[in-house]
This record gives structure tokens, sequence and C-alpha cells, in this order.
């Protein structure tokens, strides 16, 4: 069928519902350039303000799935699970969470992004093991979850390419602040590769993407309406980013952090975060009927240990090397190292995650541009969390960099996080959507 | 100084007032491409949602205005005066006005466009004098203004150059339909010539662009706002397009109608436009202190023919043949002619301007695309009037056409009118804003 473009954005104008028609031609127009980039941003600034009915957000996710490349995951063995974070600051969930499902005999098939922004993404963090790649082809993808039983592999540039585009404009016209826009696009990316259990973290608060509770509950919606358009099983948990998620943010301080949350040594809200996740998946697959038992398991698992051994696997199935982690301290020094202290006594309150991420930016763990590299020993170890107690003088948080120390680094460190007599409770997990 | 765009498309999208330099930075950066048309596209559409303030479409005025030449008019005598119509079906207002202002020594400078639609625009319209032309240097408009009394030119291509950049964008965008952009659009290109009074002519109805009152009378705010914001007088007359104005719809036609109409032999509803708009130029002007004895004069001075000559005068200037008009009937026959007839006895008390129009485009009156030419021959004659008492077989309207007749037009033609058995009243002028 032909459309017009005009017909088109006048319906969009005046909230009258698009047909899945109407914008798989809208978006494969934009593909083949029948539609301008002008055009386009015309009709992404209408639905800034207008929305999208749940109808039209399905279609729109559609039209960018099928834009490109699907995988063919048919010939993984057993059941499949992904996981998908919106990002934030000292979040290396997935490294924690893989392993760990992998270990019940499920098949963690896993896409993932290099990070633009505060700290590396996954594929970031992991290439701190020297040698490891996100680039494999479709079988050796197979290939490694099914013997290791977990892989992640970069996205192709044949995947969403209606999304890469309508993303770049988007960048540079106001327009990425809108919920359908942004579940399409997330879930588009997750729709290219099967699995029986997809689980979405969404993050909330001043370290995040979204700021507040309320968009961030829309969004989760809009992405399970879109799931469940497709027939796939979808949880979401919106999980609190107001500060950092465990203590290690950069690269490979991150990769560190998550192996010892595998043996046993891992901060609590990391911990709580990722078995929740875990949970989920296996009780949307049916390993377990309850959410608490699942979780409980998880907890026992990485007490024992016993699953830690998955990520070395998976780390060297893909050519790095683990050692690199297992030696952390003598494998990524820094020039300098500097400690920020508590100047008065009590409880520390709250600790900014923006700031902290931006901080970790600027000492080399993250990228300001495309183009910048990322410093895999950079980064920032918090000694305490919110909720410690705190004296004078104890060290509140450690920067490592390989660059000279700027005093303008410390004193925004020094206000990044809040200290009171009173102590207030903290919330990792806000809620769970399914 | 210098902005950046994502602050201004922020700021705009959350209805946050623009400074006047944010908008003049913006207007001039898309000019000069440091703005693109992608980002163009969503600021016109976030207006299009979220309006402007009085202080902010003031403000992309001047930018329009300010982007490239302004008349210097200096050098006329005496007081000047420009009227201005939104456009309709049948509008010749204008060359009955402009001679009848000029009797009163009054000199009209005005810039005109030719017409994208319907019929031609004035400029079309006066072509049918053979020889005529809107092309004149800056000292020749200004010598014809002086010695005649009037005169039309055409928008040079350097006035206004950042409007016709932003119309050509609004007009594939969907932003057309955006009253400040509208506003500012229409008024930049009168204030690039200075005149003591602005009669602006916005035309509501069917025939029209503003299709209700509410939106016209929005948009004659907006104006006036803008004309007080360079101290100009501006007067405002909503008028009806439901109906087409006059009885002549075309080219030539429509220039004959005009001079009947100065030679005392014209249609009611256009006397009634052309002495209100001019009456309005005249108190404006201080020359009459009381708007009805201003009309009742124009009026007056139509019923002599007096000022007729004002007509041929400023056609012959321009190096037009005026003799073609004053012998109509032998220079432009054409090759077809259909009368349209009453099947009933009663009062026309409708006659669809749109409808009409579109059939006087069909006929070779007016243009689809740019490119198209104009017959100047072609048009509709309303032999009768909304209004008037009508009989089985008399003739309502009829085609003149060079190409073949096609049933359909009849067909539309016949619905174009309705005949009742009650008459209703007709309006002319709705509404009168200064």
């Amino acid at each position: 069928m032909n459309y017009s473009f005009s017909e088109i954005i006048e319906k969009k104008k005046h909230s009258i519902e698009l047909s899945a028609e109407e914008i798989k031609w809208l978006i494969n127009s934009y593909v083949k350039n029948n539609v301008t980039d002008y055009q386009m941003a015309a009709f992404a600034m209408a639905v800034y303000f207008n929305g999208m009915t749940k109808a039209e957000t399905l279609a729109l996710t559609q039209s960018y799935v099928e834009s490109g490349y699907v995988y063919d995951v048919s010939e993984v063995t057993g059941l499949k699970a992904d996981k998908h974070s919106t990002g934030g600051v000292g979040d290396k969930t997935s490294l924690v969470y893989s392993p760990l499902v992998a270990s019940y005999g499920v098949k963690v098939c896993k896409l993932s992004g290099r990070g633009l922004g505060v700290t590396g993404g996954t594929i970031d963090k992991l290439e701190s093991c020297k040698g490891w790649t996100s680039e494999l082809s479709k079988e050796k993808f197979i290939k490694t979850i099914n013997e290791v039983g977990m892989s992640i592999t970069g996205q192709s540039d044949d995947i969403v390419p209606a999304d890469k585009k309508m993303y770049a404009l988007r960048d540079v016209t106001g327009t990425v602040d809108s919920i359908p826009l942004i579940a399409a696009s997330i879930m588009s990316k997750k729709l290219v590769i099967d699995s029986d259990s997809l689980i979405l973290d969404v993050k909330v608060g001043a370290g995040a993407f979204m700021k507040n509770i309320d968009i961030a509950e829309k969004l989760a919606n809009e992405m399970i309406t879109i799931g469940h358009g497709y027939n796939r099983k979808v949880s979401i948990l919106l999980t609190d980013m107001q500060k950092p998620l465990g203590k290690a943010i950069g690269n490979a301080i991150e990769v560190k952090e998550a192996w010892d949350t595998l043996n046993n040594n891992g901060p609590e809200d990391l911990k709580e975060v990722v078995c929740t996740a875990a949970g989920l998946t296996l009780t949307d697959l049916g390993i377990f009927d309850k959410l608490e038992d699942a979780i409980s398991d998880c907890y026992k698992k990485l007490e024992t240990g016993e699953c830690a051994h998955f990520l070395q696997e998976f780390v060297e199935a893909q050519g790095g090397n683990f050692e690199l982690i297992k030696n952390y301290e003598q494998n990524f020094t820094t020039k300098n190292k500097i400690e920020v202290l508590a100047e008065e006594n009590g409880y520390i309150i709250s600790q900014d995650a923006e700031t902290i991420g931006l901080l970790s930016m600027e000492l080399g763990a993250g990228r300001k541009t495309k183009e910048d590299l990322i410093d895999f020993s950079a980064g920032i170890y918090l000694n305490k969390k919110t909720g410690d107690v705190v004296k004078t003088g104890d060290v509140v948080l450690t920067f490592y960099t390989n660059f000279d120390i700027n005093n303008d680094w410390i004193e925004k460190a020094k206000k990044s996080f809040t200290i009171s007599s009173q102590n207030e409770k903290q919330q990792n997990i806000i809620k769970i959507i399914r």
C-alpha cells in the first residue's frame, strides 16, 4: 500500500490512531529515504506531544524489528533467558545475573551495546579482560551459549537499522524523551533474539535516564504491552538509581565486583537486584513456582560460589584473559589514587549517582564522545555505601585515575554524599511489574 | 551570542518563553544552515503544539524581516497605505481598493505574490493585461507610486528569505497551520515596506485557509500585536469566504469586474468589502474622523466612476495593455462556455466557495503546481449570487474554458449551490478589529 506523509502527520497531530500499515509504511519509507529526516523529525515531535496508542507502539516496534536481521537461536538447547538494563552508575548486574541463571541450566543469550556516558557498557567492561571480544560470528554465538550456558555478543550493524536511524535523529531534534519511542527502541533490540523470559531492569533516579517513578512505570507498562504483542514473557523491575549500584564504578573494577559477588563477597544492594532479576527469570520459566523461593535459592548459590566459574568460562570462551581480574590489584593499577574523607560523624543518607557517574567519566572510565578511549583501570570505589555509619576521617570513596587530579573533582565528590545524625531507610527494588 | 539548539527545543517543548535573542539566533542559524531542516521541523512542530508568546512571535517576525532586503520608500510623497488579503475565491479587492484610495491622494505601495491555488494571485490577474509586469526596479516602483498614486510589484527573491525557507519546510512537515507561524509569515512580508496604514483582510470560511472565525480572530490579534511592535497602524477585517466574493472568478474576468466596480457596476458584496477596507485606511490616516463617513464617501466615488482611471494608468505605467480589459468580450473568448441552470424555484442560500474555486482551477484559471500556466480567459461567472431569487431554468453560473468539458465538473457545479424556499441573511463583513 502507498500512504502519504501529509495524511499521516495530520492524523498524528490530531491524535487519530494510525494503522499498523501506515506506521510500517512510514518507517519503511524513512529507511529507504522516501520520507526525509525533516519529515520524520516533525513526526517524532508530534509523537512527543500526542504519544502513541498501544497498537501504534507495537506496530512501530515491529517495523523496527523487521527493518533488519533477526537472530535464529533455534539451535540453542533448553530454555532461553535475556535481561536488559536501561543503564545506570555501577550497574554490573548482567555479569552476576548471567552466570547465576546459567547455573540452573538456563541459556542466557544476550546482545549488548557499548556505553556512551558515565561508564562503559557491558561490552566495554568485559573488554578489560584482554582479548575478550563481542564480535562473534552467529555460529560462534550459538556454540558459546550451548557449551558455556551464556554468551554476550555485540549488536551487529544489520539489526534494527530503522531504530538506529531514528535514534540518531531523535538525539539532535529534542525527541528522545518520548515514552513510546523509548519503549519501541529498547524492545526492538530485545525482540530480534528469541527468549523464553525477558527481564527488564528499569533504573529510576538521578543517575538514570528516567528521573521519576511515574515515567518509569509508564515505560515499563508500554514495554510489557509490546512484549505481549510478541507473545513474550516480560517481567520488569524498577530499581533505584538515585545512588550507584554496588561499590565499584568503572570497568575492570566492576568486573572484579561481579566476580566477588559470585564468590560470596558482594555488596547487599547488588545481590538484591541480581537475585530478584534471576528469581523472576526462574519463575517465568517455571523452574520455581514462588518468587521468594527462587530468590532465596539464588542467594544460596552466591554464598556457595558454585556459579562463579560460568563467568570465567564465558570470558575465556570469547578470548578474554580472566586471570587479569582474578589478580585485579596487580593488573589494574593507576598513577593516582585519592581518598575522599568524611568530615563529620553520622550516617550516609545519600550518594548522588549522577555526580559520581560524571566524576568516573572525568577519571577516564567513560566516554564523552563516541571516539573516546576508555581507561579500564580508572574508576571510583565507594568505601562507604548509603546507610553506612561513618566517623570523621573515614574514607567514603576512592578515586583511581591515570589523569592528574583536579581539585574540582574532590570538591564535587565531597558534595556527592550527605551525612546525617538520623539514618534513613534505603530502597533497592522499587517495584516489580509483570 | 551563541545559543544551542538543544536548549532552545527543550524550552519550547516545556513552554518556557524564548528570548528575542534566542529566536533570532535560531532563525539566523537556520538561514546559514547551522541549524538543519530536521531540527527546524522539530521546532516548528513544537510551536504547533505549544504556540508562541506575543513577544516570541514578534521576535520571529523581526528575524524574518531582518533576514533580507527592506524597501526604502522614504522618497514616496504623502501618506502611504497597504492592504493585504489572506486570499480567497473571487478576491479582486485590491484592484478596486487601490485606485479608490489613490483618488484621495494616498499612495498605495504594495508587494504582491503569485497564486498557487484555485485562481491566480493579484499579479497573475494583472498579467492578463498583456505586457503588464510586476518586475520593477526599486526606482521604477517608487516613480510609479509617485506619478500614478499606486504600484504593485512582485516580492523580489531577496526579501524575507528566512520565511521563504521556513515556509517551504512547513509545507512538507505538517506545520503550516500554526497561528504564530502564519502571523509572522504574513506580517514579515508586509513589514519590509513602510506604510502609514495597513489593512489586513482575513478571509474566513470554506473557500479560505481559515475555516472558522475563532482561529481567524486569533490570527488577527497576533498580527495586530506584531504591527504594534513595529509602531504600525493595523486594522483587520474578517470577511466571509464561505461564498465567493463578487461574481467573477478567474483572472481577466476578475480585472474586468474590478473595472466595472470602479465604474458604478459592481456586485454589492465586493463594494462593501472594498469600501470598508478603504474606509479603514482613510480613518487610520486621519482623512476622515468617522468610519461610516469614510465608507459612504467611498461608495459615492464608485458611483461617480471618478477613480477608475487610476487602475488604467497604473496598468499602463507598468507596461500593460488595458484596452484588452475594456474590450473584454472580444479579447477573452474561450472554446467552451457552459451554463449551469437552476432546477427549482427559490432563493440561493449558499454557494460553496471551495468547490467553485477548485472548479475554476480545473477550467484553467489556477495552478495545481508552480510550473502550471494560467489560462487568463478561463473562469466562472456567477450569474446568480447567494441571496438572489431564481426560477427553474435560470442560469446560476457559467463556465468559460478552453479545455473539453468534463461532466463531472457540471455535477460538482450543481452541488455547489443550495436553493431554498426561505431566504437567509448574508454577511460579508464579519468583524472589524483595530
